[in-house]
């Protein structure tokens, strides 16, 4: 046998199915495009801006906790190495410090033996799934469009994801309604709903307080967790309470991310899952045993970077992002702004007004397929994300999402400016 | 509903069958002895050596990585930042710095775009069983005793492990080829078998070279792969060539972990996976998909912690942990000197004398079950893993392992004592 030959074992056909999943490669073509045309303004990309990082914070957030251990918790300087080289124990080590900052920052008590701290809120969204999908039975509801990782962490634990329709408002708590009882007739055990209430990837979205009120009462109702994912809840004006904060009835598992608030690099995100679970102590007990198979524990290294930043703001990444907030609030008013410039009044061409977060809806009145972003990406030197997507493959067709997270005012200007000509050219 | 409620869904018996698995809940009890008994001697725990870790090297080492991305990749400081900070590829930041290590310690030639880096051993082997089970044929083989991570991996994805034989050489490719038989019997499509060549966890055995080579001949024979874990592999003296480095045949699917030979709480490891899939370039490249759904990409931050060691030691981990071998090794020749004082000559009591990592196992003429560990806390106060733990509970009765890796030499002194005591009460 010649080395690496093609053995007949290893083809797409029969490796695991999440590998020819639709949805995954679409978004490898997006990935391909900004490698191809590196020029392109990019209005794709959904990272944080990265003018204020700065590597010496490295050192100082880990100087930080290390104080921190010292002082705090008593630890001598062999605890203290021993803290950031060793193992870990599963749960994490600044489970008590991320309940210190949702407290302050999002008013959520959270007890912190229900933390469990994983790598990035990827991995807790499969952990939470991989918990709930016990057989073929089991189902997961998500808003249509929904987030792409989302849409991953169900592939990799055949899950089926099954729509719920969003509106302006979010999530609509009445065709999950709807949704539950389909799903009861078809013989599927809905386990739990994800949701973004707040500046939703794709949409920028947000719900009101009332349609959180009414989709806490239908989970209860219906004996469904509900998966908050709050990824973006900090990065806006007139910010509105959380599900988990509003929730009286147990059923709001919280995935939160510092991947936009802290860090993208350190790679670190949790979950809150008080729920008491019938012989398991609490659901966070269920995760971490998953998480034990899975990762081991997060990096404590990883984990004291974001402690650190923490402890160095008064536990509040509100606080810590006051500069990044202000720049996203000024990007997405002049991405509005340009917006209505260059495409105001043209018929069927429409966008919504999102007040914080990093995303921004187009709507058109053609077809915005991977072929027009192909198009964009060489004749307009401009990327954007095709809405479709989200839908996985079933639905958005003349949608598109502006990212406007990373980008400089001269760039918007010129970004929007080439979308502009993109659009028009398009117009009937 | 009450706050917390007790929801009809979560129930252990409602969640995935990986959460109720004996395999995991036995090791749970252990880790609960360990806190129950803090002051009891462990020969229990698997972690490497903490005498020579300092938090001042994870500032020096981070330093080193930024000052190579200046250097040797002229990265301007914006660049460097950014690789830090933000997102990274999914396949990883350092994979170039490991194959120099690879080539350098294992002899082992790894084209860069080959490797993922992921977020340790744990994450890699969870990938490649993710990637190769695609329906309900599909199953793995590996060795009994088995890594007990390599179970929690397998549980994950719902794929079955058939044990193969194991000797005093290590996995008997003989019964391999039984094996497999067997399995295209039942109806089974064995993807790969697992193994361990060196100082393995738990036994501590090695395989000479003859298996080696005689087990990359059925691998390739029957068109299987072979996933070896090299834990343990830098970690003594007649260190024997990989097989990876021995294949021709392009066959295995090389785990590589940093735990034990850079810092366990970088939480970084890695696959190497060349093998080249129909229809989707690189193995590696499919793995990489996976991570993408899994934990989007191993922190940077982690990464140029190890990245640092390695390029500060001339890309040898073997020169790195010279001091750190010599105690394994110092630790190892005193266990064996002590359980020799101790018990050698009683009838019916043995151990293996492995030349390196960090375990030996030790046989017994009556049982050694989670009962007898519960009374060797209370009444002896050391700790050891009844073996049994690593066979899912179908050998291994009447052996234990022993961990050496943590202790000084009087601990272990005063361990094998306490161990004499025991065995010695519990004979015949």
């Amino acid at each position: 046998m010649d080395p690496n030959a093609l053995s007949a074992q290893l083809s797409t056909e029969t490796l695991h199915g999440s590998l020819t999943d639709p949805a995954i490669s679409s978004m490898n073509l997006l990935n391909e495009l900004i490698d191809d045309y590196p020029k392109a303004i990019s209005m794709a990309a959904g990272r944080p801006y990265e003018e204020f990082f700065d590597v010496r914070l490295i050192h100082e957030y880990l100087d930080a906790y290390c104080d921190h251990l010292r002082r705090d918790r008593g630890l001598d300087d062999a605890a203290v190495t021993r803290t950031l080289f060793q193992y870990g124990t599963t749960k994490g080590v600044i489970a008590d410090l991320i309940a210190r900052n949702l407290a302050v920052d999002e008013d959520i008590e959270a007890a912190p033996e229900s933390v469990v701290v994983t790598v990035g809120a990827q991995e807790a969204m499969f952990l939470v799934l991989r918990a709930l999908r016990a057989d073929e039975r089991d189902v997961l509801l998500a808003p249509a469009p929904t987030y792409v990782g989302l849409t991953g962490a169900a592939l990799l634990t055949d899950m089926p994801v099954r729509p719920v329709r969003s509106t302006a408002n979010g999530i609509d708590p009445e065709d999950l309604v709807l949704q539950l009882k389909r799903a009861e007739e078809d013989g599927k055990r809905v386990r739990a709903c994800y949701v973004t209430p707040n500046f939703a990837n794709p949409t920028g979205t947000s719900m009101d307080v009332p349609a959180r009120l009414r989709l806490l009462e239908v989970a209860a109702a219906h004996d469904i967790l509900l998966l908050e994912d709050n990824a973006y809840g900090l990065l806006g004006t007139d910010r509105l309470p959380s599900l988990k904060s509003l929730d009286r009835s147990g059923t709001v598992v919280y995935i939160g991310s510092f991947a936009k608030t802290g860090m993208p690099g350190a790679r670190v995100g949790y979950a809150v899952a008080d729920q008491r679970v019938a012989g398991g102590g609490l659901l966070a007990d269920q995760l971490s045993k998953l998480k034990g198979m899975l990762t081991v524990n997060t990096s404590p290294i990883a984990q004291a970077v974001i402690a650190g930043k923490l402890l160095l703001n008064d536990f509040s990444l509100v606080q810590a992002n006051a500069r990044e907030i202000a720049v996203y609030q000024r990007n997405l008013r002049l991405t509005l702004a340009a917006l209505e410039r260059g495409l105001g009044g043209r018929p069927g061409v429409g966008w919504n007004t999102p007040t914080g977060g990093f995303f921004v809806t187009v709507t058109v009145p053609f077809a915005v397929d991977d072929e027009l972003l192909a198009l964009a990406a060489r004749d307009h030197g401009v990327l954007f994300t095709p809405m479709h997507h989200f839908y996985g493959g079933k639905g958005g067709f003349t949608q598109l999402r502006l990212s406007i997270s990373l980008l400089t005012p001269d760039l918007i200007e010129e970004g929007v400016s080439r979308l502009t000509d993109l659009i028009t050219a398009h117009l009937p």
